[in-house]
């Protein structure tokens, strides 16, 4: 298997001006084509620092991926010190300089003299078109090792990687890389990772634990000559997970609770109402993040204070004063006050202390009330994340909320 | 100048799997602390590749910050890494296992025996203690080459990096920077930056044109041996852009334009609510990011299909026939519902096609009608995206009403 390392090239990057997505989408491309990447570097526009890490690269890696600094301005250096290491010479490429010419001509402007440096490429490289931007990228080899250099606006990068670096790089690609990922909720990462704790000795498929945003998830990936054979290698993997940690796993390779629930609701011809107070909308946001989410979704009270809860919601004053907003008796009634004036099947409901500070009452920040209420029942859950975050907190709060549809559909309520 | 570099630990980085925020984060704040960072890494959860990266950090720079892999799972070992690279014994540290086990049971759960692991620190290191997680942070010192590990997820590095990473690391640091971002809303990043062709080339301050998310910043930078200094020189720059884009901009060092309408709404005393049909609740969840929001907002009414907005916000039928749920007449009637329903000052609303898809209808996806209504007017104001990214265009609009709040509070409408 082939080694590749990605290195980004800008003193923006190092000075953390912008962030480096051009990583992110190399190493996850690259990974598909079964390339090996071990190292990622990011480098500001220094001849030395550059010229140093090339050495270093060189020695470990088969295939260098560079990105940034093919621009026109004098400190882009990126081209020069790769030529100046690989030993090559820089000539002027003709048609290159003929389509950057045209690039301009096309947007009403006179090409600046200060771009023909980027028509300078290394002798005998392989160009790659850029037709989006006016820097061309390129591959070079020496002594088999391989270079490609790309530019860094994602909106060049991208495209000059699917149409000129995949073809070039499919040649070294010989094993395939396909990852599955399980998502759970309501299992944290070490309770997870105890319950499959041999699995996760696997090398191949091999299982690695995540945990995010109050969610755990399992990684299985598999690496084989092909992607039928490692899909194959992943589904006795996949069946044993779903076997251990069936009840908690909401979804194989979606991205969020909401894309697996809203799909549900539509398959079980249930409409949900919500009736939000801390979450402020978010739950209604999440649901509407899906598209076709109409289908299921039409009506989200935010109730943000108590004379709304009262007045819309129809919670009653007694319940209010007697428990306060953030109790168990208020979420269910604003749930099934939600699913009165919404006409929907189900409603869930939200109230909590999101913090950072504390409501005046001596309730904790971080304890919230999520209720679901049906025709016939309610149910409510109570919740305390301890954290101050509010931001963690709204968004936990509407996860766990989402997650009680999905309890209730399975009814595992 | 103290030099730094950040090493980020992970796989899941190397697959591509996830960003790396947190480089560009620690970039960012170590440049402010005027620390010079010159290398950026990225290494999977190997020791070779680890160690080995440790020892050309230890040699080309002063201080390494480590990312990630301090987790309870057997393939966290950045700490047992760093430990043998520094030749230093863990142990096990008291204070930090009581607090993970207060964390734990605050939540109402045990704590996983796997856990205890994270306890074990490296002998006379400084603790950094972890309040949003588990994993505490450390930072160690032989030979005058300190190293620092910090958790990987950000809602954890984030905290620990202020709390006890900065008050850390202040020693080193001689020059200091800073900067100011001044945001505007309503203009495009290149109208924006021909305002200030001039103060582009200025070398200390730097001036920078951002743009993102439907949005264009400025951003102001300058160095200085000193904070107060450091300020001194932004302080000229910044009015002279505010005399040139004063219009636009809704504030300077905010993060997003709900943080600059909650307060201006609290000291206007103007009660807020939302009729949200194709945001579905975003522009309320960006209203209630911001914490104190309940002075001024606590209804909002997500009203997702023509009944919801015909019945709860009293939206005319003859208006849903003759122009259709997203028409400047719907949204006019959705804000003066809102208004009605929640008793609040000022209301507004958007109706639109976020798509990716149509809405049946002849009408472009992209478009949206976002309106404002108070006692004795509405306003309406179209928008056309002209793009098909639902998140775009949801948070786009979401930004357009917030931003008509500022406008209605400015008396610019």
């Amino acid at each position: 298997m082939k080694t590749c390392e990605i290195i980004s090239v800008g003193t923006e990057l190092l000075l953390g001006d912008i962030l480096n997505t051009d990583a992110q989408f190399l190493a996850k491309e690259l990974a598909a084509l079964g390339l090996c990447v071990l190292h990622q570097s990011t480098v500001g526009d220094n001849h030395d620092r550059l010229l140093e890490l090339l050495g270093q690269a060189a020695k470990r890696s088969d295939i260098i991926i560079l990105s940034g600094g093919l621009g026109p301005t004098p400190d882009d250096i990126t081209k020069e010190v790769a030529c100046e290491f690989f030993e090559k010479e820089l000539v002027l490429h003709g048609e290159s300089l003929e389509r950057m010419s045209a690039y301009f001509t096309a947007k009403g402007l006179v090409m600046p003299e200060t771009n023909k440096k980027q028509a300078m490429l290394p002798e005998d490289c392989v160009v790659f078109n850029n037709n989006n931007g006016t820097a061309p990228g390129l591959a070079m080899e020496k002594d088999g090792k391989h270079i490609l250099l790309l530019p860094g606006p994602p909106r060049e990068l991208k495209p000059m990687f699917y149409e000129s670096a995949v073809p070039y790089l499919k040649r070294f690609s010989d094993k395939v890389i396909i990852s599955h990922n399980i998502r759970t909720f309501g299992i944290g990462e070490s309770a997870m990772s105890e319950t499959v704790a041999d699995l996760l000795e696997c090398p191949n498929p091999t299982v690695a634990p995540y945990a995010k945003d109050g969610e755990a998830l399992l990684r299985v990936t598999a690496m084989a000559d092909n992607e039928a054979e490692a899909e194959k290698l992943c589904v006795p993997m996949i069946e044993e997970i779903r076997a251990r940690l069936s009840d908690y796993i909401y979804g194989i390779d979606c991205n969020s609770i909401e894309e697996a629930v809203v799909p549900m609701l539509i398959e079980n011809k249930l409409k949900l109402a919500t009736a939000e107070s801390c979450t402020g909308g978010l739950i209604g946001k999440r649901i509407t993040n899906v598209s076709g989410a109409s289908k299921v979704f039409d009506c989200g009270i935010i109730s943000y204070s108590n004379e709304i809860k009262h007045r819309i919601l129809g919670v009653s004053k007694e319940a209010l004063d007697k428990y306060g907003a953030v109790s168990a008796e208020v979420a269910k009634q604003m749930a099934k006050g939600a699913l009165k004036i919404s006409g929907a099947d189900i409603a869930v409901s939200v109230t909590g202390i999101a913090g950072p500070s504390s409501d005046g009452t001596s309730k904790p920040v971080g304890l919230s009330y999520i209720a679901l209420a049906d025709k016939y029942n309610v149910w409510v859950k109570e919740l305390n994340t301890s954290r101050k975050d509010r931001d963690y907190n709204r968004f936990v709060n509407s996860s766990n909320a989402l997650n009680m549809v999905r309890l209730y559909i399975n009814k595992m309520l």
